[in-house]
């Protein structure tokens, strides 16, 4: 079995510590690659430390995924050694829901998560990107364009298509109005993605700290939360809201910024219900919904759309040494805007 | 002013008495009519009694109304005397956007409800269907097909196309699985509109008291809430699922009915908000959504539907007297399925 180097926790209290372990022997339909670099994602935080009471450890975090392929099963097709390719938030689905459901497989039974989950063999666990190689089925290696940087594409492979797949699904483009709430990881990805679909965007933000950026980014207008006249000024204005806000919001008071038949999707996930009122949906036949990454399709197309409008994350690029201190600045919201761990370093 | 006799509310603490008021002398484009039924809908007891806030008094309440058209202003040209009409939850809406968006018009500023409201001059009230003669403008006059008698006919006024609007625009029919929780006189409407539409309906009530009427009336599957392996058998279920009931349920554990894509519609608001997980929605790209009343136009369709299908309310006719007993059976639900006012009653 091949060795892979990496970080992982050992359990929930501790910090992550290197950690060396066996990627199973490629099979015929498998892609080895070279990791260069790995996101910093929120939810590998949650995982490392149990804080969805679901984690497996040892645990290798990372499902934001950038690398080079070193080899190819004999049957793979569609990838070769010396390709530039992504890993994302998952590494297997249940074929039967994917053959039927191929744009939603995401949503289906049968999922393995690119870490903290078991293959499909029930008891080997799955090992994430914060490491210096792996193993993918094929059908799951994603495509980067060649325009595209490693280092800043790698957040594509969870904040983007986190931010994509609702902005496709509904329909952002030219003449909608939409607002990204949180100008972080997820939210700076969002402006971009949506401001390129032809969408007309404004960031709803705690503070005006970033709004530079979010300008800069493509953003026409930008809100304070913090100000309540924002939510005065901005009644009954957008078609669409994504927020990436994990905190618990008012949810109402973003759900009077839309207009009638307008829809929130929630893409962040605060850790306890938020008070719904009825009144906030009836009088406007508003939406309030979910939405989770997105299907390997989607994921691509994502990635095609990127490479044509040449988008990439803002990135923070790590030592993996420094990957503890990360975390805590990550709780802080204090990044601009994707940690990416650079994987050479753990070579070094 | 030609005066008419009804029952009203004249403070939120008394019960509805007889009361005498002025209509309006009809203009070039009212429609006079003669006031043979109207049905009792939970929310005129909410006005009635002040729960929403709102209410002006003397209120006569009523917007499930149907009648006979006794005159029609000079410029009138849809309707004329002896015509069978009804006539719903608002008499004006605001012209410019009903002309911008003729479908959505309830949803808009400048919407004047049947009753408790003003006139548009600001000062005069309106009044509603528990009396003898309406005079309204003809865009806001429905018709009433011939084969529906006018009592049972009354309800889907506020009922029935509170039930066919959301069924209609989240496109109920063949190959979709609609559930429609509560079974009242709101529910049992959707479960014969939904049924003709072609869904394949079922109801989700508390007890499985009225399963015969749910199944009589079309539905296939009839379940009790108050069953916990409900929840567990009917697990991703649903396309739709329309809830009528206005107690604060736990959404939650209705949003986990829905299939990947579903959405959950209110169209009864409880009166505190509700807590919602966003792990109900995210992993499903599932939505709750709210839906109001319709706009004249789909209201109209809605009564040529039912006529087509010839479907009409359940109806507990009742003197004008009986109102104030009425009300106290509508908040125990001891109604199958709405009371309807006999408005000969009055006059006797």
């Amino acid at each position: 079995m091949p060795i892979a180097r990496g970080y992982a926790a050992t359990d929930a209290s501790k910090p992550l510590e290197p950690f060396s372990f066996e990627r199973r022997e490629p099979k015929e339909d498998d892609v080895v690659i070279d990791i260069h670099y790995c996101g910093v994602c929120h939810s590998d935080i949650h995982q490392a430390r149990n804080e969805w009471g679901n984690s497996k450890f040892p645990m290798v975090p990372g499902h934001e995924i950038a690398g080079v392929v070193t080899a190819v099963g004999s049957k793979v097709t569609k990838f070769k050694p010396g390709d530039r390719v992504g890993v994302g938030c998952f590494v297997d689905s249940c074929l039967h829901c994917a053959t039927r459901d191929v744009d939603r497989e995401q949503y289906l039974p049968g999922l393995v998560q690119t870490y903290n989950d078991y293959e499909a063999d029930g008891k080997t666990l799955t090992q994430g990107g914060y490491s210096d190689s792996i193993v993918v089925k094929e059908g799951y290696v994603l495509s980067i364009p060649d325009n595209l940087p490693l280092d800043k594409a790698a957040p594509l492979l969870c904040a983007g298509i986190t931010l994509y797949s609702p902005l496709s699904h509904w329909k952002a483009g030219p003449g909608k109005k939409v607002a990204i709430v949180g100008m972080g990881g997820l939210g700076h990805m969002g402006v971009k993605i949506g401001a390129a679909m032809g969408a007309d965007i404004t960031v709803l933000s705690q503070s005006l700290s970033k709004k530079e950026d979010g300008l800069k980014y493509g953003a026409k207008d930008y809100y304070a939360t913090s100000d309540a006249e924002t939510f005065k000024t901005l009644a009954n204005t957008f078609d669409l809201i994504v927020c990436t806000v994990s905190a618990g919001i008012d949810w109402n008071a973003y759900l009077n910024l839309l207009k009638v038949d307008g829809t929130m999707v929630l893409v962040g996930a605060p850790e306890h219900p938020v008070p719904v009122h009825a009144f906030s949906l009836i009088p406007g036949r508003r939406s309030l919904a979910g939405s989770m990454i997105g299907s390997i399709k989607e994921t691509q197309d994502m990635l095609d759309f990127c490479g044509k409008h040449n988008i990439t994350a803002d990135i923070e690029k790590i030592d993996i040494k420094d990957i503890n201190a990360a975390y805590e600045r990550v709780l802080k919201s204090d990044v601009r805007y994707r940690f990416v761990i650079d994987m050479a370093t753990l070579k070094g």
